[in-house]
């Protein structure tokens, strides 16, 4: 396999096992637990995985994937802060919207190519893409991977 | 610029920024906040700065760069829990050890080729890499940045 390939394999893995751990967790998680905070005075986790769901499915446009499944989460999940809407959703319904983002996204991290990974984004003209080619989708991607990695070391502190 | 090569950029771009967060929030903090937790009865700032040492130092070898250049950190911070060592290292000392770490990893990082990056790393034999050509060091760097941006939440939350 050549070096590209085995890059973009390597990216997704590395995105899938992040994202399949954030399931894992809230999946087996009582409900009354979304409603806990993952250390005195922080985001709950109802929070956060609202706030995962809305990143992941901004990828959907920024990638070139179509628009957002959930457009009234970049509100609730991205601009205001915790406690600053209610009612949230219920964690079961979340934990649905998660699923259907994220599977939604594998299905097309699998179909690209790794000429299409390294394109640019769809909020870059053509014009900045040429200044930096180092915002693309590929990079999109794995920057989202370290957004998910990093609010999973928080879960984990309320969970495990 | 071809994809392969823009994929490494990428991905040495989000390790340095990774990186990067963790040094500037050390860098400042006082010295008696070392010794926090993160949240309560889970793991102090020291630690996660030597666990995070500890890992990258690691690295050199993994990746054919080396031997680590703190072989005791190995014990402390990655075999044993917070506070089962004592004494640690000093939080001025640690930070000295985890900058000439993060430094000599990035030398080590720049001079690769991509198709250096996807050969295999030095816990695999040619025979396991036949079967799963995954297992490079490209995937290591996507791993250890998602393990550093993992911690690095839990570390915001005691430092913001």
């Amino acid at each position: 396999m050549i070096a590209e390939q085995l890059m973009v394999q390597s990216a997704i893995g590395n995105w899938t096992r992040t994202i399949q751990r954030v399931s894992s967790t809230f999946k087996v998680l009582p409900e009354a637990k979304f409603y806990e905070t993952v250390a005195p005075g922080r985001n709950r986790l109802i929070y956060l995985l609202g706030h995962l769901t809305a990143s992941n499915d901004g990828m959907l446009p920024l990638l070139g994937f179509g628009p957002r499944l959930y457009p009234a989460f970049e509100e609730t999940f991205l601009h205001r802060p915790d406690r600053s809407v209610d009612p949230l959703p219920s964690p079961a319904e979340l934990l649905r919207c998660w699923v259907e983002v994220t599977n939604r996204l594998q299905d097309h991290f699998t179909s690209l190519t790794p000429s299409e990974w390294v394109q640019r984004h769809q909020a870059m003209t053509d014009e900045d893409y040429v200044k930096d080619p180092g915002r693309n989708r590929f990079a999109v991607l794995l920057n989202r991977t370290s957004h998910a990695s990093f609010h999973l070391g928080q879960i984990i502190l309320a969970t495990k």
